[in-house]
Order: C-alpha cells, then sequence, then structure tokens
C-alpha cells in the first residue's frame, strides 16, 4: 500500500468526519507511521479490515476536498498571510526607524494580533 | 415548516455535499422563497418529497457544521480581517498626511491586494 503524503494534511482538516476506528488508522499510518500489523494489533482488528479502514478513510476525505476544497483554500490563505505579514514588517520597520508615529505603531500591533489568529484558524 | 435562516448560510459552505435535489429544493424555498407547493412543481415531485429533501438537506449541513464549524470559523475570520482593514486604514491615512512614505504606500497597497483575496475565498 502507497502512503500518499497529502493524507496528513486531509487528516487536519477532515478527521472529524471519519469514524473512530478509520481516523485511529490512518493516524497510526500515516503520523506514527506503524505498519498495517502493528496497527491491526492495537485496533484488535485484521490486517485486511486496517486497510479497508485506512482506503475508506482515504477516500471519503479525497472526495471532501473535491467539494469543498478546504486544504486548497488554506494553502491560498497561508500565502495572502504570508504577504501580509511581510509588508507589515516593512511597514513596522519604516516607522521605527524613520516616522515613529505611535497611531501607526498601534495598529501594527493590532494587525499582528490579528495575524496571530487567523494563522490558528487553520 | 418553521424557516431557519441560518440554512442559507449553510447552503454556502455546504452546499457541494447536498444531492442535486436536495439543494435546489433549499435554495427554492430559502433562497428564492418559494412555496413548497411550487418547489413540488419545479421540481415534479410531490409537496412531502420536497420537505423530506429540505429537512434532510438541513439535517445534513448542520452536523456537519457541527464537525467542520466552517460557518463560525469564517465568522471569525470575517472580524480579523475587518480590524486589519481598519488599521491599515488608519496607518494608511496618517502616511498620506503626514509622512508620505512611498515603501509603506507599497506596503499598504499589496496588504490591500491581500485582503481582497481573502475576503474572496470566503
Amino acid at each position: 500500500m502507497s502512503k500518499n503524503l497529502e493524507v496528513s494534511t486531509l487528516l487536519d482538516f477532515y478527521g472529524q468526519l471519519l469514524t473512530d476506528k478509520q481516523r485511529e488508522a490512518v493516524e497510526y499510518y500515516y503520523n506514527d507511521d506503524l505498519s498495517l500489523g502493528e496497527i491491526a494489533e492495537n485496533l484488535k482488528i485484521s490486517r485486511q479490515g486496517v486497510r479497508d479502514s485506512i482506503k475508506r478513510a482515504e477516500t471519503v476525505m479525497f472526495e471532501m476536498e473535491e467539494k469543498l476544497g478546504l486544504v486548497k483554500t488554506a494553502r491560498q490563505t497561508r500565502k495572502s498571510l504570508d504577504s501580509i505579514r511581510k509588508n507589515i514588517d516593512i511597514i513596522d520597520e519604516r516607522n521605527m526607524k524613520i516616522y515613529r508615529s505611535d497611531a501607526i505603531n498601534e495598529s501594527i500591533k493590532v494587525i499582528l494580533k490579528e495575524l496571530e489568529t487567523l494563522n490558528n484558524n487553520d
């Protein structure tokens, strides 16, 4: 069974939509790098059961991504937030070195806090 | 059948997860304000069929929101983006009136463009 590195990411977004068994199997396999045999032992199901759970979970998550596109959107969001952060740093540096405006400084602080909140939303 | 105003919003986020019939019925009912009888005629199914489709669609979407929370996250995101926009405007005004820094002006332009992109992500 080949490992698709995308699955770990999908799990962050769609893990809640899986059954407990599916989620546990996928986490063991992709995040903890256990073998199918080890997972079978942990979950007290057959090796084939583990394989089926993982395959089913992958199908569910890829279908959800096809329909909702949360991973794709999150990547675009990340790029935009990084760009905003970079440009806020430029403004901050200019302000600190040259203009020393308290009003600008206050606004920068608020924006940095909001960016932190947005980064944690992912 | 009582109308839940939240459903229109849920439809924006989870409409892709419904069957065509469910989505059409919900759109007619919540967005176009048609009666069950009118929807039944349009979809060529019974009034009870329309009612069942809408109820099922609502259940699916509320369950998805319970698990994925996209509407809730989008509201928090909106608040943060509004706050960033407001504070960028403050910086912009100060810069325009007092400091006239081209570098700050350039960074503000980039940030405004990114904010526009992020607002369209919703």
